[in-house]
């Protein structure tokens, strides 16, 4: 049995399974999940991730995993995705971490007040706009520096980063003062097949 | 020279390192940051951390890393405090996860609005109330099921998750319908020597 993915496809959390999946030739059936239904809040849902969230993967072995970065680093255990060298590996997962507690919550949820409920741009939460802003530029920051985020090559930070910064103007931020993190998006999209 | 760790000792973030390099026996030089001075803002800290926050660790060899959950998978790389099991170790990761996501932003932001801000506990944002609440019902279903969160022993999503839960009411939250979470704080806290 492939490894199931309970997934909304216009959730960057659950194409990072997708693209992860895809690049190391890990079988998948996708189902896909309306986040607005309330389908993730069912008693069935909440059985394999009590959390309420996408995505959730059954593993082939028949048990549920959830979080997208951890499913991605237990899919990716072993290959190229991971670097080698430990202060790279520890790089990775720094900013694996800063995308869920600094980058995510202000420029996936922008997108979701814009995209998903309808919210005007000059209503979002100025706090929001602030601290997507910050974000972008510590992004940037760091791409300036070197052509991937842990390195010369491709690992799970840029999967992990890309997902929501190829869609932050759908969240109302403009990414043209950030040249840097536009060239590694182009990268990143070129090395992962991403063509929608 | 031993690792530097800029923390702050009423940050559970920056209390993770300290358990876990005392733990594995890793020598530390511990530089007290107050961060209600601004010290994390000013050019020489964001040298060393472009994102500004605590704790921030120089490693032995001069190179910086941040995030406290990276952090503390970089000293316990090898250790038993990551299960050797795949599946064991990636639901440590998901717990580790959900702790930035789900759990810290509401638990350990509304101890910050009482506890340093000053706030009483009737103007904490009712959504930050919820989100906690709904953090802590999470953990202690989690908890039901097994002594420490990643199975049997002791890893380094207990040391994630203890560091704010064990502070809870300090941020308004009564841990008193939450038995298991109570018993799982006193284990870890006598695994851990924590005794203040």
């Amino acid at each position: 049995m492939p490894m199931i993915v309970y997934g909304d496809s216009r959730s960057g959390n659950c194409l990072k399974v997708k693209w992860t999946a895809r690049r190391l030739g890990v079988p998948l059936e996708w189902r896909e999940v309306d986040i607005m239904t309330g389908f993730t809040r069912t008693p069935g849902y909440l059985a394999i991730n009590p959390a309420g969230q996408v995505p959730t993967v059954i593993l082939e072995d028949g048990r549920p995993l959830a979080q997208s970065n951890a499913i991605i680093l237990h899919l990716a255990e072993g290959s190229a995705l991971i670097p080698e060298d430990a202060y790279a590996r520890a790089r990775m997962l720094e900013w694996m971490f800063w995308e869920q507690y600094s980058h995510e919550p202000a420029i996936a949820v922008a997108r979701f007040r814009m995209l998903f409920q309808g919210l005007p741009r000059g209503e979002l939460d100025p706090k929001l706009v602030e601290r997507g802003a910050a974000a972008l530029a510590r992004l940037e920051l760091g791409l300036q520096a070197s052509p991937f985020l842990a390195g010369d090559r491709l690992s799970l930070a840029d999967i992990s980063l890309v997902a929501y910064t190829r869609w932050a103007h759908e969240g109302g931020f403009d990414l043209v003062s950030y040249p840097a993190t536009r060239e590694w998006i182009g990268r990143v999209e070129r090395a992962l097949d991403i063509t929608d």
